[in-house]
């Protein structure tokens, strides 16, 4: 028997239940893997006409997928009201996500997806996380720095070597060691989640022009270039530090298998540019497999129909071809 | 009768003679204005076998344009051997770019379009520009900080607000007066290049979900919000400072009519990963018109015919166009 997906719902006033239930409602044309949602039931209900059908158990969500969608439902959300999130909502959203992630954990669903929350929301309650990434690495047992942020969509996938860091801060915090850490884990993820026998990466420097031998800037000579020939000494087929500015373009794209760009907007300015509307946030170094789709909550659009479940969609097949892999790796 | 633009060829052993000479032959399909090549008349010999007619004025241009590639021979460029760059080549691109400069200057030519140089070559022979753009701002008596580089194609303009500067230094770099600098002066040109009557700015902003209202950095509420203030106190139409990494979907590109980044990259990726192929530079805020294709010397494939001059044939389109717009306004 194939495990299902546990979907966590995210913030229920926020846009996740509409296109978990949307996702489903496609199921057959995308040919999707089994999954069910963990969370408030009545969050789907809220925004949804189509069939939902409550489970006890991971192991009934087979059953019930041909014929609706299957809701774990964890916690009592509160008084829902689409796009207007609330601390009961925040609280439902992380007991959802816990559930979710300890199923994953536990063996008892194939992998995690987690539906969007609100930051601002879960730090009203006690959230102390950068984001649910690291919460889930942490419930993993893993240290949130090997627990590597992978954006990928259909030609492009980019690590940013820094997140959410202040543009002043990268310089100092962009280490040979950060660099090779990410490098390995995104190789690692390469293999393990992609299929990828021989991973290509790609790193771009930091300054304009990858610094242009030293003359806008040494980042790319006193860092990435010892990190790249770290790298090489393992055996790894990675090349840069590259100009970020060319690297991007359709031929361009093609040289390698994953992008690492040292600051956050390099990252993430060419995925959203290329694949705004499918796009996907997989962590790599997980002993989970963990996809999330590369929106937000979007609270004023919420309840009104208007959400595209594309992100939700690819993020759902990404995880359920990742699974796949592991499993048959095992 | 309508004036000629000036192409300056650019480094003689560049891809520069032969995507001018490639432009002239699409000349009809395009519809691309008359325009005359400044350069050694050699240098396109040597790499298309083309009708070729030397001229003396650029008066001459409109007679020769229909039958034959009209150049300017201005210097001798030594042994041309393409994909060989040498002293003679640079000195023979920085006196067609001098000569073609002087012509748009004095009239004589409705524009500037400049060929691809290397800056490198040239910094041999006592060249002490950043570029071009600061070269051609100073033979038009302009200060290089009230020179605009905009790079523009058929779905996006970006202007980066600093340009080759290491990313350490750019916090330091980014003040209120340079933002409000840019900002006016890029108004300016899309209103007499582009003929755009109101034009919409958006400013992207520094740091990652431009600071999250100062969680991650400050610039945004020390110099972007109080720039754009100012700038609106103006009367000018201008957002932000936004997220750069949602600004360059094709909703989103709707929104503006050109993005203004704080980095180098944050301007040049979305422009490259969209438009590699027919972006164009735009220098704002001088009294010609000057472009420039969005490509370098290319010495590695120089003299193979392998030279695509779409974005010459851009840059000669868009010159034409903002001289026309400019002539109808005087």
């Amino acid at each position: 028997m194939t495990l299902p997906l546990a979907l966590s719902m995210g913030d229920p006033a926020g846009i996740g239940p509409e296109v978990i239930a949307k996702a489903w409602a496609s199921r057959d044309a995308y040919r999707l893997p089994c999954f069910f949602a963990v969370g408030d039931v009545r969050a789907v209900g809220a925004v949804w006409t189509g069939p939902v059908e409550r489970i006890d158990d991971p192991r009934q969500a087979a059953a019930v997928f041909g014929r609706a969608l299957p809701v774990l439902s964890v916690a009592d959300a509160g008084s829902i009201v689409p796009g207007r999130p609330d601390i009961e909502g925040a609280g439902c959203a992380l007991q959802s996500l816990e559930l979710a992630a300890g199923l994953a954990r536990s063996g008892a669903a194939a992998g995690l997806v987690t539906g969007p929350v609100s930051k601002g929301e879960l730090y009203r309650i006690g959230f102390t996380y950068p984001g649910q990434t690291e919460f889930v690495a942490e419930r993993c047992g893993v240290a949130r720095e090997n627990a590597v942020m992978m954006l990928a969509g259909p030609t492009l996938r980019v690590v940013p070597l820094t997140i959410h860091e202040a543009i002043a801060d990268v310089p100092r915090l962009l280490t040979i060691e950060l660099v090779v850490a990410r490098a390995r884990a995104t190789v690692r993820g390469l293999m393990l989640d992609f299929g990828i026998a021989e991973p290509r990466l790609a790193v771009a420097g930091l300054n304009p022009h990858a610094g242009e031998g030293g003359a806008i800037g040494r980042e790319e000579i006193d860092v990435l270039a010892p990190a790249i020939a770290q790298l090489r000494g393992e055996g790894i087929d990675i090349v840069g530090p590259l100009a970020a500015d060319t690297m991007f373009h359709p031929r361009a794209r093609a040289r390698y298998d994953a992008a690492l760009c040292p600051t956050h907007d390099q990252a993430l300015i060419p995925i959203k540019t290329l694949h705004f509307d499918d796009g996907v946030n997989i962590t790599l170094g997980l002993p989970i497999v963990r996809t999330s789709p590369d929106h937000g909550t979007a609270f004023d659009i919420a309840g009104q129909d208007r959400a595209e479940p594309g992100a939700m969609i690819a993020a759902i097949l990404m995880a359920g071809e990742a699974a796949t892999r592991r499993a048959a790796a095992r």
